[in-house]
C-alpha cells in the first residue's frame, strides 16, 4: 500500500484536487505537490455565475477547500500563482514559474497528472480586448465582473453564446437588475439539445424580458464615448451593451501537453486511456482537457463536466497508487436551469444521432408531457420529455426534458438505466417513488417506457410532426371540440376521441391517417380503435404541445 | 389480434381499472364488464388522506375516470355498486349482487381478473365499531371522516398507526387544525423503515405539535358523555379524542377466491405466476389482493402499491389477449412525506434481513448525510442515507432516505439500479445531473457509492455504533474543538483532524480505535492516516449524525 512516489498535479480545481486528495487518502508516503497557475485552488467553478448574481452573496463561500487546509489535512504541498511551463519527459522533470517573483524553477517527478482545464474561446473579432468585454473562467474573472457591473452601474448586458452558462449568467445577470440580450448563432439557445426541447426556455427568457437575437452573431465591438460598448452583428444591425459577456464555449488548454509531444485528440484535447493515462506512461491527465469516451457511442468526446472531472482525478490516483481502475466514460448527463424552468439531458441528442450518423433509420423518438406528479394533486407542472431509443432493441439513446419541476429527476433515472445498458422495457416496469405530492403511479420515466415499448411492440404506430410536410397525411384532432377551437393544426378534422366509434365513417379510409391530441395519449387510444376497424392509422408523438414547441423552438 | 373474448374484471381500482383500459386497446373485439362493489371506480386511493386535509379540496378531483368515459372512451361496461358474490369455476360464470336492488344475476367469462384489493385491518378490540372510530379505504370512507369532523367540531384526533397512510392522516388532520396523538405499537413510526432513519419523522411530528405514544397499543374503545372517545392503553393509561383513525395496515381481500378454491399463498393474498395467473388458468388476480415475488429475494411478498397494481392489470390484460408478458416481481419502492419531511426506500431493510435471516454477516451498511444540492449554493437541506449492499459483489440490497429535499429523487435513481442488479460501483460511476442548484459534482449516490465501494476495496474500515457496546473501543472524535464542546459521545476523545498527524502520539497503539466525525467523511480521512501509521482504527459509518438519529429513532 505504502509508496514513496512523487506526485505532482497541474491544475488545482476539480480533477486536480480530486486526484490529490485521493491521492493522499491511499498513500501516507506518497509526495504530493499541486501546482495551480491562478490564486486559488478548488474552487466552485459551476457557482461562478451565481456569486455574480448574489445569489451566493459571499465570494469564501465559493473555496471549497483552502491551500492550508490541502496541508493540514491532506498534507499536500499546494503552489498558487505557479505556472508550470514546460514538461521534461526525458528527465521526469516539469518547469514552473513562480508567478509571484516570476523566477523558474524544477521538480522531479514519479507520476505527473495534468488538470489544466478547458478556457473559454475567445472569438477572432475586433475589440474582443476592450474593456467590459469579458468570459468567465475563474474568480479572478468574477471578480472583474461584478466590479465592472459595480463601477460602472451597467444597466445593458449583452450575452454572446446561449449555452448553458450563457443562460445561467444571463438569470443572474437580470438578477443584479441588468437588462439582457443574448446573441446566439445557433436558431435556439442551448444548441447541444434539439430545437423543439428548448422551446420552454425561449419562453421563459422572453417571460422574464431578456431578448434573444438568434441565428445571429457578433463581428465585433467599439467603444462608445459614453463608456458603453457596440456590437457589431452579422445581419447588420447592432447591440449597444454596458458589459459583454462571451459565451461561446471551451476550448482543452493542451500547449504544455502539446509542447512536451504528447499526444492530442481529433477533437483537440489530451488523448488518454481508460486509465486516464496519456501517451506517456509516467503522465495522467484528467478534466476539461481531455478526450473521453462517449459510453454510447464508443468514440470520443469532450465533455467539460465536473462531475465526471472529479472521478478522473480518483481513477488517476488510484492508477498511480497501484490500483487497477478504469473511467467508463461519459453519457453527457447535464442540467441547467433557466429562471424557473430546468432542462435536463442525458445520453445523444436528435441532432448529434444525425451528425455522427449513427443509428439512421435504427433509431425512434417519442414525446411526452406528463405531470411531474399526479395530476390530481395540486400543483402538478408539466414536464416535457424526448426518448430517443434504438428500434432494433428498445436501448435507449438519449433523453431530454424541460418543465419546472422534477425534471432531472427523470433524467437521472433515464441516465442510470443507461448507464446500465438498459431499454424502454426496463423504463416501462421501473418501480419509483409514488406518493401525489412526489410522483405518479404511472410515473413519467414509466410513462416514456411504456409509450416507446408500445411502438416497439407493434402496438403502437407513431409519426413526428417533422414528417408531416412530406407524408400530407389526413390530419384527425381527436380533441374536444373546445379545445379544438383554441387553436390546431391547420388541415386538421376534429373528431373527439369518446365520439370516435359512432363517427368512424368520417375517416377515410384509403388515405394515411395521422391523429393527435394535446400530448399523444388520446391519440394513442384513436389509433388502436382506428386500426382495428382497419384503418391505416397513427398517432402523432407528443401531440399538439409538440407541435407547438417544435415552431416555439425555432 | 382481435378477440371476441368475454373478460370479467372484479374491482375497477387501479389494478382493475388499468387492466380494462389495457384490455380494450389490444382489442376491439373483446367484450369487457368491470364490477366494482363500491359506488366509485379509478379513484384516486392515494390521494384520499389529502382529500381530508383540503389539501385537493374537490372530491371530483380524485375520480380519475367515470363510468361513463370507460363507456364512451373504452366501451368498457361499468357496473358500479355490484358485488361479485361467488365464482363457479366449473361453468365460468361468476355471481353478481346488485347492491342497489338486491338482486342476484350471473355472467359468463372466457377470462376473469380479480382485483379486490386489500381491507383495512379492523382491530378486534371493543368498541371499534363505534361511531367516530374509523378506517380509510375509499371516497365513502373518506366523506364520512369528513363529514364526522365537520358536524362535531373535531378538535383531537387519535391516530391508531404509524405507517405511510396513519402519518398522512396525521398530517392532513393537523390541516384541518385537529390537534393529533400517534399510538403505534413498534418503538418507532414508520415500521417497515430501520429504527435510526425514522429520527426525522419523529422530530418532524414533535415540530408540528403531534403527540407521540410510542410502543404502545390500544386496547379498546368507549364512548364517553360528551361525544367523544376514550382508548384504553395496554400501558394502563388511556387517550380522549373526537374522531379516532385506525390505519394498522391492511389485509387482502380474497374470500372470493378463497371461496372459489383458488390458491392462497402463506402470507394470506392470492396466488399468482409471474403471468398474474391464479392455479385457475382461466382467471387472473392483480393489485394489492395477490402475492407477489420479491425481485431482491426471490420470495412472496405482500406489497400494496399502486404502481405495481397498474403493471400488473396490464400485465393481466396482455396475457388473456395473446401476449407474453410477465410481471418482474416488486422491490417495495415507496415514499411518504411528513410535513416538510420526505422518506423514501427502495429494496430490503436490514430489519427485513434480520426477520428473513438474508445475507446474515455478508451484508454491510452505511450511512451519510450529504447536502441535497452543493453547500455552496445557498439551500442545501442534508439528506440522511442508509444503503445496505452485499459484503460479496456489492450488489444493492436497499436503500432508506431522509430529509426536507431530494429525498426520493435518490431512492428513484438506485431503485433503477437495483432493478438493473447494479452494485455499488455503478453508484459510484453514476454520471447525474449536477448544476449547484441541483445536485453535486458528487452526488449523494456518488458517495453513497464511494463510500461502500472504499469498504468492499479494502480502503476503508468501519464500525457501527449499534456495535460499539460490545466492542468498547478507543473512541476518537475528530472533528473541531468547538463542533466537540456542542455535545459528543460520552467516552469520545478529541484530536480534531486536522491536528492528527502531529498528535498521534495521543492515540493507543495497542486498542481498537474507533474514529468519528459529524458525518464520517473526515473519520474516514482520519482512519486512512492512522491506518497507514499502523493503527488498528475504523471510522464509525455517519458520524455523530447517525448516532443522534440512532437514539431520536427509539
Amino acid at each position: 500500500m505504502a509508496s514513496g512516489k512523487r506526485i505532482l498535479i497541474v491544475g488545482g480545481v476539480a480533477g486536480g484536487a480530486s486526484c490529490a486528495a485521493r491521492a493522499r487518502r491511499l498513500s501516507e508516503e506518497a509526495e504530493i505537490i499541486m501546482f495551480e497557475k491562478g490564486p486559488f485552488v478548488s474552487f466552485a467553478n459551476c457557482g461562478l455565475p451565481f456569486h455574480i448574481g448574489d445569489v451566493i452573496e459571499k465570494e469564501e463561500a465559493l473555496m471549497v477547500a483552502s491551500p492550508q487546509l490541502f496541508k493540514e489535512r491532506f498534507n499536500v504541498d499546494v503552489r498558487v500563482n505557479s505556472e508550470v511551463v514546460s514538461i521534461d519527459r526525458r528527465n521526469s522533470e516539469i518547469a514552473v514559474k513562480d508567478l509571484s517573483s516570476g523566477e523558474t524553477y524544477t521538480e522531479k517527478y514519479d507520476a505527473l497528472v495534468l488538470s489544466p482545464g478547458a478556457a473559454p474561446v475567445r472569438l477572432p473579432i475586433p475589440g474582443i480586448d476592450l474593456p467590459g468585454v469579458f468570459t468567465l473562467r475563474n474568480i479572478p474573472d468574477t471578480r472583474r465582473i461584478r466590479e465592472w457591473v459595480s463601477a460602472n452601474g451597467s444597466n445593458r448586458a449583452l450575452v454572446v453564446g446561449g449555452g448553458f452558462i450563457g443562460l445561467e449568467m444571463t438569470e443572474n445577470l437580470v438578477k443584479r437588475g441588468l437588462t439582457v440580450t443574448i446573441v446566439e448563432a445557433q436558431s435556439h439557445v442551448m444548441p447541444a439539445l434539439d430545437p423543439e426541447m428548448v422551446s420552454p426556455v425561449h419562453s421563459e427568457l422572453k417571460r422574464c424580458g431578456v431578448s434573444l437575437r438568434l441565428g445571429e452573431s457578433v463581428t465585433g465591438f467599439q467603444s462608445m464615448p459614453d463608456g458603453s460598448i457596440r456590437a457589431g452583428l452579422a445581419s447588420g444591425g447592432e447591440e449597444q451593451a454596458d458589459i459583454v459577456i462571451v459565451c461561446v464555449g471551451v476550448r482543452p488548454e493542451t500547449k504544455l501537453a502539446r509542447e512536451a509531444g504528447l499526444e492530442i485528440g481529433e477533437l483537440g484535447g489530451i488523448r488518454v486511456d481508460s486509465r486516464m493515462r496519456t501517451s506517456d506512461p509516467a503522465i495522467w491527465a484528467v478534466g476539461d482537457a481531455v478526450e473521453v469516451r462517449d459510453f454510447i457511442t464508443g468514440g470520443w468526446t469532450l465533455i467539460p463536466l465536473a462531475g465526471p472531472a472529479n472521478r478522473q482525478g480518483r481513477v488517476a490516483a488510484d492508477v498511480i497508487l497501484g490500483r487497477d481502475r478504469e473511467f467508463r466514460g461519459v453519457q453527457g448527463t447535464a442540467v441547467c436551469g433557466v429562471f424557473d424552468v430546468t432542462v435536463a439531458s442525458t445520453g445523444l441528442s436528435e441532432k448529434t444521432l444525425k451528425r455522427l450518423g449513427l443509428w439512421k433509420q435504427d433509431y425512434e423518438k417519442i414525446y411526452l408531457h406528463p405531470g411531474h406528479h399526479a395530476l390530481y394533486y395540486p400543483g402538478a407542472r408539466t414536464i416535457s420529455l424526448k426518448l430517443i431509443f434504438s428500434k432494433k432493441d428498445g436501448r435507449i439513446i438519449g433523453c431530454q426534458a424541460a418543465g419546472k419541476e422534477g425534471v432531472e429527476k427523470r433524467v437521472d433515472v433515464i441516465s442510470m438505466a443507461i448507464q446500465s445498458n438498459r431499454t424502454v422495457f426496463d423504463l416501462e416496469e421501473a418501480e419509483l417513488c409514488y406518493a401525489p405530492q412526489y410522483g405518479s403511479a404511472k410515473d413519467p420515466v414509466n410513462m416514456a417506457g411504456m409509450i416507446a415499448a408500445n411502438v416497439l411492440r407493434g402496438d403502437s404506430s407513431i409519426a413526428q410532426w417533422d414528417e408531416i410536410a412530406s407524408a400530407a397525411p389526413f390530419v384527425l384532432d381527436v380533441r374536444d371540440v373546445k379545445e379544438f377551437g383554441k387553436g390546431h393544426v391547420e388541415q386538421a378534422v376534429n373528431i373527439p376521441l369518446d365520439q370516435l366509434r359512432t363517427r368512424m365513417n368520417e375517416v377515410p379510409g384509403d388515405r394515411d391517417v395521422w391523429a393527435y391530441c394535446l400530448v399523444g395519449q388520446r391519440s394513442y387510444y384513436a389509433m388502436r380503435l382506428l386500426s382495428q376497424n382497419g384503418f391505416n392509422v397513427k398517432s402523432i408523438s407528443g401531440g399538439y404541445r409538440t407541435f407547438l414547441a417544435a415552431k416555439g423552438g425555432k
